[in-house]
């Protein structure tokens, strides 16, 4: 296991965690969550997207919760954009980072973004030049979605992963982080795709973004920490969802990999108990929608103060 | 990561499960329940305590369901034994295999089993001399509860637990599993230990026991595997509970672990669909019991046959 063991947690219930959900949160709520994110001791937010608002109005103020995001000290903030004119929006706004989505499914590439992965590495490199242009600090991120398997085609063949690293690496991304869209990734296979990438970009791939769709989000951010992945996203009270398999739990939640990570002696700065009081916020902000994670039920054990410590 | 990767999942949901559960469940429906799991392509199952009948009535009829279990081709019949005389009950059976417990936390050995460890090694010796002398071919076992901790004394060092592996070994034990009976394992402490212990008895130490009380079963469960162990305790439906942390989720769900497993290359022998229609039949067989787990809610993903083929 290599380097430090801290890890930092990225929560993107903003952002990965509303899209999924038809209810809008009103913008002052949005900043009371935030707020609360941050109280817990969060330095890394996903808090939007900049996509047309009819395909999700859900998302339609991202501008001002990134400028209000930019109030909070020392908290990082990351917007998602689709295209070039998001990723202008973005750095007209003022985000830290911006993330592009690309897929590694060709089938999924196509169906659900409309383009090919090569058109999505070209606006990439448009990306670039643009944020260079400006003269912007604004990090560009790229995320290779379904890069575990696709509902769609299936499995992925790892190589065309490998080959979406480099190309997005010369295309001009910063960080890249591997995706599990839809669920399909095992801790075995976790843990064969961050060894392969890490040798093949480096440390540029320095994400792991996991669902709990299939009980094993915790269990893949385990795998993924042992090949030295020290930034996870994870959704606060587990929020999301997955269209595919209704009823089925989305983000891994935050709280369960701050649970994890901390007990092991792997330090998050994450405050559970502030983190668990923000649920029952969310609860509130979410009436009748289904939350998911596991700590949640049972809490950190009282009796145990520093598993981390003691091992 | 050493030796095949097959996996052997042994089903304790009987013994486990409902010995946490105040309901009885007729011998009939056991009987049934037992075949479900057989049909399912579970080998190895833990199907009874021989306790006193005032203190766990809900596994009076342990004997019976032995008998009924043997009739099973291929099933190993694993039954929990508290003492000697539980062992004798045990022989007399026929069962192929008994499990005793001896708690790696001194003040849990004393609250729960009213006896030091040191006593519980000298009844281990009692039991090995009288399954010798009764020329059977009972294999001893011995499971080494708390070993990850323990919501009386927190904390259970590391060196005690190494200490007791050595002392079961030298007593007669012929197989060890760590257990982390109250869900305080996270998958870098497993990964520690294990290791650890199979540096100190080797192979002997082959079984591991989780539960998924705060999310944990299924990354401990990988964690342990990475160690080369290669049997696994794991509950049908995920039935259990916890008597110190109400509504949350005891053993790690069988069908979870064979999902996962299976689906990263570590073949379990079990055929999922056939688990998941067991698990409605549980559902009947326990009305009201909340039932835990989450393969079932999303299923395994259509479009990946072969995961671990492909991997």
């Amino acid at each position: 296991m290599n380097q430090s063991p801290a890890v930092a947690l990225r929560d993107v219930s903003l952002r990965d965690g509303l899209q999924s959900i038809a209810r809008t949160v009103p913008t002052a709520a949005k900043i009371q969550w935030l707020h609360g994110l941050h109280d817990a001791g969060l330095r890394q937010a996903e808090v939007g997207s900049f996509v047309p608002a009819r395909l999700l109005p859900q998302l339609a103020d991202t501008a001002d919760v990134v400028r209000a995001a930019k109030v909070l000290p020392g908290l990082r903030v990351t917007v998602l954009v689709p295209n070039l004119r998001g990723a202008l929006a973005a750095l007209e706004a003022g985000a830290d980072a911006l993330l592009m989505p690309i897929s590694a499914s060709a089938a999924h590439s196509l169906a659900n973004l409309r383009r090919t992965r090569e058109e999505a590495l070209a606006e990439l490199a448009r990306i670039r030049a643009a944020r260079d242009a400006a003269g912007s600090a604004c990090r560009i991120e790229v995320g290779i979605s379904t890069a575990f398997g696709c509902t769609l085609q299936g499995a992925v063949p790892q190589g065309e992963v490998l080959w979406l690293l480099q190309a997005a690496r010369d295309a001009g991304a910063e960080e890249i982080g591997l995706a599990d869209t839809v669920g399909f990734a095992t801790p075995g296979q976790v843990e064969r795709l961050f060894d392969a990438g890490r040798r093949a970009v480096g440390e540029l791939l320095d994400t792991a973004h996991f669902h709990d769709t299939r009980g094993l989000g915790a269990a893949n951010a385990y795998a993924a920490w042992r090949c030295g992945v020290r930034r996870f996203d994870a959704s606060a009270a587990g929020i999301g969802g997955c269209p595919h398999a209704p009823g089925a739990s989305g983000n891994v939640a935050t709280e369960d990999l701050a649970w994890m990570f901390d007990a092991m002696g792997a330090p998050t700065g994450v405050r559970l108990p502030a983190l668990l009081a923000l649920r029952e916020r969310i609860a509130q902000w979410l009436p009748g929608e289904p939350l998911h994670g596991a700590i949640w039920r049972a809490g950190a054990p009282r009796t145990l103060q520093a598993a981390g410590a003691e091992a």
